[in-house]
């Protein structure tokens, strides 16, 4: 397995063929590492690239190897994270010039969890200014391009990751997700995205945005890689009653536990403010895909979803509160460090008061309660990611901080309320449009219920070959 | 037992004498509102007195014990509720015309509890308006007035229920303290009145102030009683390792357990703030009632409670802002349904920023996490519960939210940082200034240590009889 086969080689290949000593973790870092160098330059998907620590981890993989020494789920795979969580040794710059002088002392717990699985920390993804914005155009760093198109913006916050991983730059990605930040890059470059359970995956070592809606999650080529690496993240990977990855091979058209694929699952349909004021291509592309999950043996059912409007008026207080609350000392003394994008919204946040930041996190206990009626009816929500594909990069610095918001509340609007009520969501692609931009579809389901989720996407996945699709990089 | 010496019983002997049929229920009912009539016009203790429910559940509990079925550990024992606790059929009306229509249906969680042991829920205790002040002077219902002295304040916000307790008008009191509001008063009062941790006793069908930091707790004339119905109302009566009433009586001086009293018990003296600016008189008493700890055994050291000035700050910003969320539909549409002080008061939460007051919630668990170094060295800590004794009822309108606000800083400062961190906190009496006023001291513990601090209180009050002096309302 070389060059392009191993680029977009899944992490459970990769893995087993270290494990099996048909190749080594070097092999995998080096060939890595020269892809990124050769795509970096238009892509521009990585702040740092840790060649050295990579090659650090290569080769303890293979020592363990070659000592017979147990090997992890995620031996030799490369995985990207976003340069908002902690690697050991290495500047943490949030793709702000707020944090240029903070060197981790010691990993993220999540990075940690990777590490100890075998994976090779390759490189440091590139993201919106401090998570603050979809676009991610960045004013420190240059934008993310999008490998699909790269006139066109990739999506974000974790911009970078989800274009690593479309890009075959790395096997899966992590990134975060406050709004949508993972979703919706995953849905605009293509790829699988999820973001669990609020609390499932622990965010110490996390740069926060805003700590009531802050999520981490993977991004991978298919549902499966993404279940291993959200697994690993949540530390639940050898846990035989818990794990993600298990109940999804369990779950198998060979199952022993009976369950099934989307066979007999009950996918509501949220019509009401979820497929509302689609792009007709979005509309046609994301019916297409219903279509299929009732052909593959699921209820489908319109549904509704109680007050789901009323979510993004909460997230934007409490978003903006506690960024502004985070930051708000830095901002003070040194506004110059932060771009005039995300200046302009974190100041934003002085002009609310403590009586709506109460009252918005009152709505959040309210709409979880009421959210969770919907799923009475229901086993998970279905819906598009995105109103709309990937729009162009418009980087003209005189309207950056009106175009970003605007992006925000377009881009938002269909993930943002299960951060609010912390419900774990899926981002797949289940379709093209005609200029061969990547269309993703969302499945909620009850929070802790990823396992369902993750069974539906996959069951769609099989079905379907979008995610074996590759962007015209050659 | 008749007269002034049922008046003045303490809980446990009113609950044997009527299981022991020496005593019924309702001749117990029947004195004590026989007193609250005769004692209500010169103190004002009560908004309602429950008559009707008091005589209903008197026969209940005499019905139960003739029958031979169980009676709980407070049968007959009258007990006066904070009229902003809801009993099933009452108006709660939180001393403000804001709550005038709001009948309850059901009782209080803890009320349910005091009821199921017993109890005979006698009234509904005067307390300042919404809870939110420490003077107790009321616009809508009038003053209470201190027992020791009917020119001068109770101490509030739980006035009525201190006053109650000390004039003998009931065993026992349930209060609320949000700043100090069981503590203060029971200061005032010469009465024990503990708040405990965080949490330990259900807020259910409790009107909030301010939800991070509200707590109920009891008041009675002993620290057993006390112990008694913290237990009852924390629903841990029962329970063999978690009751309080046991642990405090396995802890006597015929203790088969090994601990006993203050014996051993590091005592620590935070010095700095917490016996800074003291009347002089409240020093003496203080410095004594300590001299006596240490004659009990008690290891008496100087501790330092790190930051402690900033815990006030902290918590005016809480409150503010949670209280003004809480009323502010009402308090736009309806504002005269307020007095002049509470109205004020609740107009200066809008304006606090969202930063503000999450600002103010981190300076929450960074205060919790320093008080806790203070308990390295010491098991309680002891300080005053307030810097002076009762003051001079000033019920002057055009002063009133001036007073008002003042009189809080000032008798909240000792008290308030407990709220703030939710450790639990006793305040029994210390001694008499030469006006014959009481003076408290306040023993404070780590979270869910009730049971040490209830030990070196009762140890202390063995040893001294201010608990046994009676105010003069002859």
């Amino acid at each position: 397995m070389k060059g392009t086969d191993l680029a977009f080689a899944s992490a459970a290949e990769i893995a087993a063929q270290v494990r099996q000593r048909e190749l080594t973790a070097r092999q995998v870092a080096e060939a890595c590492l020269a892809r990124i160098e050769a795509l970096q330059p238009r892509l521009n998907c990585f702040i740092q690239i840790l060649s050295d620590i990579a090659f650090e981890q290569a080769s303890s993989v293979d020592d363990a190897i070659r000592s017979g020494r147990t090997a992890g789920p995620l031996a030799g795979v490369p995985v990207a994270i976003k340069d908002i969580i902690d690697v050991a040794g290495v500047t943490t710059t949030s793709a702000s010039h707020r944090w240029l002088h903070r060197q981790a002392e010691t990993d993220a717990a999540l990075a940690e969890r990777l590490r100890r699985a075998g994976a090779i920390l390759i490189g440091k993804t590139n993201l919106h200014e401090c998570a603050f914005g979809v676009t991610n155009i960045n004013p420190h760093y240059g934008p993310v391009h999008n490998p699909w198109d790269p006139r066109r913006i990739p999506g974000g916050s974790s911009g970078g990751s989800a274009a690593a991983v479309a890009a075959g730059l790395c096997a899966g990605a992590v990134g975060t997700d406050t709004g949508g930040s993972i979703r919706i890059p995953a849905s605009l470059c293509g790829v699988a995205g999820i973001k669990p359970t609020y609390g499932l995956v622990p965010l110490d070592g996390v740069i926060p945005l805003a700590w009531t809606l802050d999520h981490a999650g993977p991004l991978a080529r298919t549902v499966r890689d993404a279940a291993l690496l959200l697994d690993v993240m949540a530390g639940t990977v050898e846990d035989d009653a818990r794990s993600l990855v298990r109940a999804l091979d369990a779950a198998g058209p060979l199952s022993s536990r009976g369950a099934s694929g989307a066979r007999g699952v009950r996918v509501g349909i949220p019509r009401k403010f979820f497929w509302e004021h689609l792009d007709i291509e979005v509309e046609t592309i994301a019916t297409t895909a219903v279509e299929t999950l009732r052909s593959l043996g699921a209820g489908v059912r319109d549904v509704e979803v109680p007050y789901a409007s009323f979510a993004g008026s909460a997230v934007s207080v409490i978003l903006s509160t506690e960024a502004t609350a985070f930051h708000e000392q830095h901002l003070r003394t040194h506004p110059a460090e932060y771009g005039e994008d995300v200046r302009t919204r974190l100041e934003r946040g002085f002009f609310l008061s403590g009586t709506d930041y109460i009252t918005a996190l009152r709505a959040q206990g309210f709409l979880h309660r009421e959210f969770l009626r919907a799923f009475e009816e229901a086993d998970v929500l279905v819906m598009p990611t995105t109103q709309a594909a990937a729009s162009p990069i418009d980087d003209d610095p005189s309207s950056a901080s009106t175009t970003s918001l605007a992006m925000s509340v377009h881009l938002t609007r269909f993930t943002n309320p299960f951060n609010l009520t912390g419900f774990p969501a899926l981002s797949l692609p289940c379709g093209f449009t005609k200029e061969g931009l990547p269309v993703g579809l969302q499945i909620v389901g009850r929070p802790r219920d990823e396992a369902l989720v993750l069974r539906v996407g996959k069951a769609y996945e099989s079905a379907t070959e979008w995610h074996t699709r590759r962007p015209p990089l050659h």
